[in-house]
């Protein structure tokens, strides 16, 4: 069944088809937003008048009668139906009779599937702030946990002065702060409603847009109807660059703990049930969890890119290209969920070593604070640096071999607790 | 069953689930690769005396049933069966015994997997370059057909000289001619044989790669095992690049047929049967197959991106992050032979519009006609410029609407036969 | 100089000019940040003992004198010398003899850099943010003066449903509300002192951290100081997705623009001042302007995957990598804000078609006029949708041009002043 | 001066100064193409009668002149000028009167841009060729020079099975094979003779274009006009993607060298004179150079995506967006050449670690070898695998220390005459 099918001719197989795509399957996902939104809207026609209150009642008595089913997962968009609109809007003519065609009344496929997949993504950018939140709690009782277990720290990738556990989990979760201000940000720019918008056009009909606002607990409504129309693409462009952002933390992590995990570094290890064989070598144990999570949030990365590479230079008005970004975005949703959460099942099993600074690799590390010491008995800084670099030249370098580090931010003053503070602040 | 499950452990049930994702379904695209590799291997290993010809005659036989039973659709990858060269190793082993278990020597699953991407992207580049090549016989078809159907030519999107359906078409075949160099270029890099690389550091085993490269017709072998090894995403980051040129130009003769079968152009409509109508609006019939070529070969266009995305900066050696490249490349395969089917079919169904120049907003298409002639009486080009562009300005331009352009490539002499030849020998 | 320099060799002459590369050029635009943040770090250097105060008066009249220099023009960073940090260490005790020496005490290059990106960015953003609340003033403005010149809306690039001059304008203004919560997020990312960090591990020091980010007027530190380091890079990738989003709504309109000026739209025109000709055709007056901020802009979209490319599967810890991305970044910015003025400009001149929906091509705009009064007079929608469809297959249809769109966002109530009061809440 | 001016108006200075942007500086770079082009053009319009000989023979004469001009750096794009076309026609004319005027008779700036830019990226690309050959040649030397030094492989970034230096170098030499196979694609793509194509309509002059052709040498014409103007955009495009895939080995080679030169693994130092030093830390020698051609190159491997992002959704015909292109396209180009030549410096100089696989980290490389042992003796390679493994979990693993690889491509057989002879048959 197609809303649009006229008596005249069929539309050829192929095209069929090929159009329909994959909508069938994404629509499942969007199935119980459709309904919630004809529930508003249905709310605000008789309001307005464009329906009466019978027809009001029976419409929301049918749309949450087909609501339940999609929650016990007896529903189902039957062959031939073109999408989860017309699926729904045929069930409540099959079951109800004319009142059926009424809902569609000021309102346009665009603006349903607009509204369909703003309601859906304000729940999936919601979701996908818990998972990163719960990585964020896991990476700070970490590094309180590890905070006096020294490691070295790295510049150019060689070896440079002394930093911790604490300090290398607790950067990874401070990330995570500023990563959750742009899911913020794009869940603010998803949280409108563009209802109300029709094709793009709006409509002469009557409507009420700041009730059907209310009624889905949309922060504001997407006000000029072209717009509204244009938040297609937009919002899921956002809604990627945010997932982008979170994403490279957790793939920058990982590839820390990759590189750490192999047998030159030794830093970490995790049990045996976290890791795999080799089909060839007896003694692999291979970070292969770590190394996914790297490999799916670098392809996260590049979702932007994806969805521009549709959108740009496209002009105003609705294309049928929009469709396609579904398929871009709705399973990259679930693969960042699942990355964020085996994420944080690597790094509550993970298992620092000890004492690592005591490997004679390890010696320069100190040099900057040799440099200190001679600049606290007054020598100027840059003299110090002279005489401390003049001194790993000649062999004449023995560094004493502790860590006095007390300012904010650094090994003896992790700063957790500002930290923990300030995500609390920017979880929504 | 994993091939390098130890005793002494179990991997935890989210870390199987997690790393093996989509494998199994996207290795039952692999799996008649996959045996006609182990059937090359056993042949080699027989031939430098590490397999018996009896044991190489029990696995030939075995890999033969399986194979058939490939082609019947009569294999699956077990439920607890990590990958698909497991489960075949698995069958010849419950079938046959031990032998099943020697197939292994001097491999891994690393140049296995490799070997089946190789066998399987060489098939795919010709499957596209099929397609392809069939578009482009419609192309130079239809620009014959319609040769004498002048349209207006523009530049800056603004009127500017006389062009016509057998240019336009035309140019879309010989770009393709192009896009089928850089096919013939990832064919040539990707068809090298990686067999005997092993975990991409060799074998001390005396293996006869030349051998293999024979029996599976690789034009050469990925000599250096190291490079042998990186081969995985490099040539995939190459199929992907090829992908993205055919698909580039699709995208672009998608673009024009949507813009050119609107209302304000109306150069082109398509029968109803191949359009589809608007769930508000009654008089629509939109273009929509055209919509998702485009939409589906610019998002292809960012393949290679994705691919970068997991590539970049990874050292030296296999990680387990190239796995996840499958996922994106081989479903991207099937889309873009789907677009190039599609774009076949609508122009080959394609109407033009007749004496599309007669309209007045076509006026100025003519002045450089008009400027020509003026040089061919031997007034100086940038003269003659300025007089005809003087005569618009004063509203005294006055256009003769005839085309007399003869030189090769141009309206009246397309050189379709040249381009033809030159697919002919570029086709592969 | 380099304030590394050893006595015991010299760098490699080609080493030197490629690794300096561009930072010279770029540094200037550094440099009264980098004379700031030293004045800052001086006085908390002296609060916490580690200078005298007699050293820090010293220091801060030497700083004070060479940020004057840089305002005037003065300042340059001297051939042999490596960046703009080295420079003003060299001026200061060229001129103030020892004390200049001690001015680096606790700090590093790497958090010196980072402070002068982070102390410019915040600059830029401010700026970017008054161009893009410029261009929406004039598009508000102008959506305002044009919103009774009636327009065709398109869907699928098929003349759809009525719009007007008004909506059009007043959506891209919208738009960049959006942009501008992206902007924002930006800010509050970027707006986080590093400085104390040093190489990205802290140091020994008593640094007060707290106070000079009071001094320079952060809104908050980056507190963990691997984190502060991880900075570099972050927050230049989150600045470029903020430009890439206010790019995007303005290649978007570039691109409408160039569409609507050309000659089978004919809904604007600009003043001849304002176009271009054609070395060839004499009549042309062609757009350049508007396809040149489409190209740009559509390139700074590309800025994250440019950014993202270099940051890819780098471990923790600073790299000389972070370096290269200045190059992309700085000229950018720039380039963005020439185009918000050009747009701007362009869209002050901008000369709208008047009674563009007489023409015969829009007849079918009011199809959905025409649905919508049956609805009223009672018949369920679906119905009213098939009786005018068969109608127009007839030839039957007949409509009347009157538009009587009133809801909030619509052709008559545009809602300008929302979206006016939205973007004065989330300006910066 | 501007080829298109009329007297009537002048264009406004703030578009005059956007919309040349930087034409003038990249154009000296096409200047002596430009000329090429002309002298070409000049002989083909006299041969078929549309410029007599006299004019010719003065054409051709300036033409040299400023030829020369060009190549002394005597040559400026005036002020006010608006490219190189002008500047060169404004000369002929100011030096030999109305002959000037004469020359652009059958051809726009379109199709000479077009030109000028496939005669210098022809050049460009055996430049690049010429650099990629060159690092190869130094790789291959290397690999035979330390081809006796063995080093550890690594998968999953554990240590894995014995690698050696002849392996690790010769693989990037034999990847720069493949490269240089997209190199000669990109260069035969370039290769075709755009002339004639005017403003991509052709035109109704008698033009040669065989002839053309022949005089400068291209392999093949750009047929069909309007393809040939396609070719702007699609060139770059495609010598971009060539570029990727050098930069991509050079940036994984950077990485390499980068991990290897620092203290955890050992494998490679540098001489003093090519490291550079740390503000702070006195110890410090980092391989700046390599971080540097990592980061470049990684950045040009996003190339290809800059340019799609201005093509994408531009339909048929020119629009000024192209122009753009040269922008980023032209300085990648020094960009990548200069990295080229930093990493073949870099690579001469390396000196490698001898002895690597004593330290007792190594220890488990020799574990396949163990199994391949037991394999020989008779046992299937599966059994063999579970008695390696299970001596490794009880600390019963005690492996000899030798490497017995011998067949094609592996540590004792690297197979560089194949790579090298290959090479040999793709460099152009």
């Amino acid at each position: 069944m197609k809303l649009w099918q006229k008596s005249t001719y069929t539309v050829n197989e192929k095209v069929d088809k090929f159009t329909v795509g994959k909508d069938r399957e994404l629509d499942i996902l969007l199935a119980p937003y459709d309904v919630k939104g004809s529930m508003a809207h249905a709310t605000m026609l008789a309001e307005v008048g464009l329906l009466t209150e019978e027809d009001r009642d029976i419409l929301l008595k049918g749309l949450q009668e087909i609501y339940e089913e999609i929650e016990k997962g007896n529903f189902v968009i039957e062959d031939g139906v073109e999408d989860v609109h017309s699926q729904v809007e045929m069930l409540l003519t099959q079951r109800y009779g004319d009142v059926g065609k009424r809902l569609h009344s000021g309102r346009s496929r665009n603006d349903q599937v607009l509204l369909d997949l703003k309601l859906y993504l304000r729940d999936a950018l919601k979701e996908v702030a818990n998972n990163t939140k719960a990585l964020f709690d896991t990476l700070i009782e970490k590094s309180e946990e590890f905070k006096d277990y020294l490691m070295p720290g790295y510049t150019h990738m060689q070896v440079a002065m002394p930093s911790s556990f604490g300090l290398w989990l607790g950067a990874y979760a401070e990330s995570l702060v500023d990563d959750m201000v742009m899911l913020k940000a794009a869940y603010d720019i998803t949280d409108r409603n563009p209802l109300g918008s029709a094709a793009g056009y709006g409509s002469s009909f009557p409507l009420n847009r700041t009730k059907t606002t209310e009624l889905m607990e949309f922060q504001s409504m997407a006000v000029n109807v072209v717009y509204a129309q244009m938040g297609r693409g937009k919002t899921e462009y956002h809604v990627a660059n945010a997932m982008a952002s979170v994403a490279a933390t957790v793939a920058k992590l990982s590839m820390d703990g990759c590189m750490y995990a192999g047998g030159n570094f030794g830093f970490i290890k995790f049990p045996n049930e976290f890791t795999t064989g080799s089909s060839i070598m007896p003694h692999k144990k291979n970070p292969d969890v770590l190394e996914l999570t790297r490999a799916k949030c670098n392809q996260i990365t590049s979702l932007p890119t994806q969805i521009m590479s549709i959108l740009s230079n496209l002009p105003v008005g609705y294309h049928r290209d929009l469709q396609q970004i579904k398929e871009i975005l709705l399973p990259a949703i679930e693969m960042l969920n699942d990355c964020l959460e085996m994420t944080k099942l690597m790094f509550e099993k993970m298992e620092p070593t000890k004492d690592l600074l005591e490997a004679p690799i390890y010696d320069y590390l100190f040099s900057v604070e040799e440099v200190n010491k001679l600049v606290l008995q007054g020598i100027p800084f840059r003299e110090a640096y002279v005489i401390v670099g003049e001194g790993i030249e000649k062999g004449e370098y023995n560094p004493e071999r502790t860590v006095n580090h007390n300012h904010e931010g650094s090994i003896g003053n992790l700063g957790n607790d500002i930290i923990k503070k300030r995500m609390e602040e920017t979880y929504f």
